[in-house]
């Protein structure tokens, strides 16, 4: 008994949507640190480089760190190199390696200039770079698979919604469309996160620079981040600004995905019924045997929520502090972390239930054919076949609602006119792929 | 080699304060689950004797499942049960252990009636109200640390601040005094959690109760909680209400935890110099011989913005949901949990901190000396003794104020009076303890 | 032309709900201590009494200050009385208006003692318990409107939702029914704020008190609060608790109330037809002739988002502030001001929507009478009636969904079970309206 | 009598900076349709010629709309024309206006094709977009002046602290450029603005596009943004994101200006001594005569407070929106209002507190010259003179702290190393000037 669900489902649920609707139930969370640590590796690379660039260490304690390095990146990717509490961070876990491996004359000198609060913000830099990176990746693959799909039902016709009534028609396609544009958006912005803050810290030490003669340009040659900072004391003042606007970028993409998520959960509806949902992207209930539940959507939601929370307290932090480094400053890492963990899964969630999104055009159609759902069409056919002011045109056709039963009638219609209309007008006039059409523009 | 400082520390850092500052660097977060086993077990024991006082299941079954899960406890005591991350959450890991125990006939039975959407709200709220009560303790402890240390100083003049500038005077007992009695509210609101959310939510099932003759409030005289729901489905309108009131309590207190720590940082620079942090509760540098920096202290602030967004993330996770239970708003647990652990530890450490803290009486002393911080009481009492109305009075010392150098002159205050003021008078007048005395009322 | 929409209508929109979804477009705001005349009016009256009892001012001197101030409300009350802006604050133009009526000589003696951040503090709280208890007024009328409506449809079946599918059946009268037990809720959080930040803050003067003999308490009966602060500084250490307490309930309410607003727009698309929200609590389309949209439910939604954010700047600004009176905290008028007005409408339009909202019975039993809603009636039934334990007759159930059509079938359930079930057994289980009346406990 | 303070100050404040820290107290909100006037005129212009573009309206129709929109415009820029409430909104208010002056038969036909939610949308983007231009050149003066300022004061020799304790030195001139450098950081955000969010909503109608053959590039050649939507739907899809990344960008600066004041706060202090803020950026106190606060500054605090709540209504309101234009996010144009209507006046009044800001060099110094904040420059001396392994460096300077009074000493210094420094060594080593010069990197 693994679960308390399941036989009423025709296909297995994939494991990674059953996992990104658990949440954290079954799942811990990794200490910060051990996370960092081959970012840590590289950034303490491209220090003892610069180190030796500037003679302060010589060629024989070079290779040495770096042989070290190296080894403990090996340790670590076989899982071998595990954090030690005592020693307090990954800075210290490292250079303690180093000292233990090769004493104190030699490791003793991988600090010189250098702070941990620099080392702090470079790491945390470097996974972020490294996971905008993989998000963008998965986020052309989301928009990808909805051109796909939105393709494949370009001219499947679909109620309209606004204020969540029958407002005109469009394609299923279309609708599908506007949400892979908004991700094309979001994609923009995960772009402009490396122009505005992909900036390397190093040189800064614990906020106001080094007596040590380190060249900050040519450390970061070694790092290949886009930008160097202007001012040591710039990097502590803006602690937390790419932390800060990754969130706010992951914010904007989850409330889009939410979107799209509560669309499509609205849709799946038994009152709808425009499209069901696989059974892979489905979860059961623990008391109701018939449940197939839209969770992975659902979900979509409350990571928007979490976003919002983590931006919150970033924003909250980072207002009013004294000059330099403070150590309230420290937790943007945890947040932006915990903002990632959160995030990290939603486009190739979506991507899985859009791919296997099944749609019911006979449910949509049936929508459009009775009531007045085709009303904007009719009032603006009139008002360029029949050169009737729009507004007027609008008032003719508010009456022919008021005073029709179900649907649009000819005779209505043209009581409230001063012109009359055609029965062969009327029905070209009233056809929803015409005005779906014609509403969408190249 | 454990940390990169300490050398200049005449004593050791607490072991405690140092894990509180470095916050999750080097510690992970188990899975949500994980925690909630012993409220998941003491809430399915309830379940099952209000099944058996219906008639539900038999004497013998229940006995089996009490057994089973009093022998679930002791494994988890003993740190033996682990959470099966195949088995989805802690109810299905704990059925499962019941029935791996039992067979079907028996385990089968426990959920007659039951959902798991219900076990979810009962477990974390049973873990809520559990931290509740230790976090009143733990803050009826610092209140009472607070309350002997303002004794103990309560002569000691202090500059008062407004806007960061001196104000007047008053007593360093006092000033900390007004923490204790901040704090005090705060209890209140702890208690006021009690009142509002304490509500079994029993027998409500996945939102809309069950067939199964449950009696709700039988079920809780086995929970022991204040209140039942009213309404089956209120239990799932109302999700997240209690972790909101929680977490909203947390902020408040932190914030006020906060504005202590601010005023004790800003008191503890050189410059003011009018208390020294104790070693125990400080941290060194990696990169400053000389750096003693009250991480503790600076932390607090950072975990009152921790708070903020935690509350947006509940707020905006429970906005506007349809009907009945959702997905999304399972993420309540995982935000509720993570404020806790940040706050859990802050009333101990901030005692740790005021019974160790050093006050230097001669600093505050110094600043009185000299400017005009007592220039409200000299206008009161002018006012008061003279009776000049007050507003009058006041142009006079701040004209004084202007034409003075550094300290009140007789002869220029006089020159700004219709009246004299003699030297008794006015020494009298400007006497900081009398002041201060004075403003404290009982 | 004042509309440009309404010719469909059947009744003429309310003005009340077209002014709430209408929002702040064509609406001012006013100056915040405009708002707060007649409360500055009532503390300076009682301040002054305090005065005179403490013999700090004559007789003559309080008449005249009592009979200016009475003068004051009246002129406001016939709307003669404005802030001259020059003036600064409601502090200021009170005490000016004073000053040009007896000179200062009397009305420079009314600040006695007294800070303008105390009066303040004092002004905003004597307006929001004012403005609690109308909203306490508000809620109960919505509660009995609820109650009513619920009465009135306490036996009609409607199906019941989780994650937006169909979970079971309950009733429409029920579904209302929890919404008015969650606002009761939300009473009792209004109730406890009383309880909690009711504080007279007078006579702790700029945040240090004053060395003028006030009685704390003495003024307090004449203010008329259910407490008085225990310290002076504590005045200013907790500034912002009582506005940040009363968004935080307001968030509460409106969080409740837009998730009401939602299932209601839910229920009214034309997919579910579930319900008719009246013409009068609807608008029109600039651009659509047809639409009749339910404005003022999707504004209950954007109000509670505004008071999430109105919440977050009270914590973000009440952080780690130095002690004593800041002049940031001044903003924390201006936002439970702004939340106030954004929520002050709410349960009043909420009321008149549940008053005028029409029922379809018809909808509701359609969705009822096909597919597997019935599912944890049968399942319970099974085990209550078959003692088949509930794990395995929620399998029997599961196999038997999966291998019907669109319905349950009495010998497909069979083939799924050890033991037979009968066509009399098989049709009473499947009666949603035993079903629910069976789940919905008193 | 305009103000309750005032007769201490040398200079009298300045009325911008009053009403900067005033708020809203005295100052009305106009309604915010009253300021889009403008820019509701412009849209429909571009919307006008446009539609004579397509044949839509014909030459003499363009002429009578385009000369009664100028002619509104001019009553507008004289104050004379005021929004009637009653006619709903701008959109309405500016149509009728039409209407009545050229009757139905040329006004009704402005509408065709478009609705109001596209013009709401394009009104606030059209606002913010000229606010934006308004706050990058206000935001270049204040960097300009900052840069200035720096320059004076590049060598002025200012402690530099870390975790509000003494870390090493550095100078004003550098401590306030970095804080030019972070704003510089602002202004590229503010730039990337209109990158990403400057996009044409015309031609979307309300939601799905209209049947007219609009072109809605043409529209925007009229209009001048940058870019133009690709499917109707992203415009409501996206509805509030320029809002929400503009208020994100206001948010990101106040918590740059927040700190800046929070610095500038500290330095202000009695205790610090560091710097004057001017009389003209300080208020006085009702009760305290001798009190020149730095309300200015304080404000900025809250300001960014006020940011932080507007940024967290937007993300709330825009999560999980079902397809199509929906009411709530109609509050989205008040919020970002409100946000501007907060930040705006921040860069200029921050230009004059630090144009008139005093420094005090002396007290800087003092702090310098006991102590042992020199010791990182010790520390590097050591490991780069004397080819000590930093870490080991470290050590011998942090049991000298231990062991010395008050300041280094050369003969403890020497009993915790090896090797000896001589007293030139020394000196030279403990230069305030060289360690503050030598950590400034170009």
């Amino acid at each position: 008994m693994d679960r308390l669900w399941g036989s009423a489902f025709d296909k297995k649920p994939k494991e990674l949507a059953v996992l990104f609707a658990a949440g954290r139930d079954v799942k811990s969370l990794p200490a910060a640190d051990e996370v960092l640590i081959p970012y840590e590796i590289k950034a303490s690379k491209a220090w003892a480089k610069a180190l030796f660039d500037q003679k302060i260490i010589d060629k024989d304690v070079l290779n040495k760190l770096l042989q070290g390095l190296d080894e403990l990146q090996e340790l670590y990717d076989k899982g071998e190199f595990k954090l030690d509490p005592l020693k307090e961070d990954v800075h210290t876990n490292v250079e303690s390696f180093l000292t233990n491996k090769f004493g104190i004359d030699v490791a003793g000198k991988i600090h010189s200039g250098r702070s941990r609060s620099e080392q702090g913000v470079v790491d945390v830099l470097l996974y972020m770079k490294d996971f905008n990176e993989k998000l963008k990746t998965e986020l052309k693959a989301l928009i990808k698979t909805i051109n796909k799909k939105s393709q494949q039902h370009k001219k499947v016709i679909l109620p309209a919604y606004t204020h969540h009534q029958h407002a005109t028609v469009t394609t299923f396609g279309n609708m599908l469309d506007s949400y892979g544009k908004a991700l094309e958006k979001d994609l923009e912005k995960l772009n402009s996160w490396n122009e505005l803050e992909e900036i390397s810290p190093l040189g800064s030490a614990a906020a106001y620079g080094t007596t040590f003669p380190i060249d900050k340009n040519k450390i970061n040659e070694y790092l290949g981040l886009k930008k160097v900072f202007k001012n040591e004391i710039q990097v502590m003042n803006c602690k937390g600004d790419a932390e800060t606007l990754m969130v706010f970028n992951l914010a904007m993409l989850m409330n889009h995905l939410s979107s799209l998520a509560q669309t499509l959960i609205i849709f799946s509806t038994k009152e709808f019924g425009f499209v069901k949902i696989s059974d892979e992207y489905s979860t059961g209930s623990s008391i109701m045997p018939q449940k197939k539940n839209p969770d992975p959507l659902e979900v979509m939601k409350a990571k928007a929520s979490m976003c919002h929370g983590y931006l919150m307290s970033l924003l909250s932090m980072s207002k009013a502090p004294f000059i330099g480094y403070n150590r309230d400053s420290q937790w943007v890492k945890y947040i932006v972390m915990d903002a990632i963990q959160e995030v990290k899964l939603a486009p190739k969630i979506m991507k899985g239930v859009i791919e296997t999104l099944e749609i019911n055009k006979e449910m949509m159609q049936k929508q459009v054919e009775s009531g007045f759902i085709l009303a904007q069409g009719l009032m603006e056919a009139l008002s360029m076949n029949k050169k009737i002011p729009m507004r007027q045109a609008k008032i003719a056709v508010e009456k022919t609602v008021k005073q029709s039963e179900n649907n649009f009638e000819l005779d209505v219609l043209n009581k409230n006119l001063n012109t009359q209309v055609t029965k062969q007008e009327f029905e070209s006039w009233l056809n929803p792929e015409t005005i779906a059409k014609k509403q969408m523009k190249k």
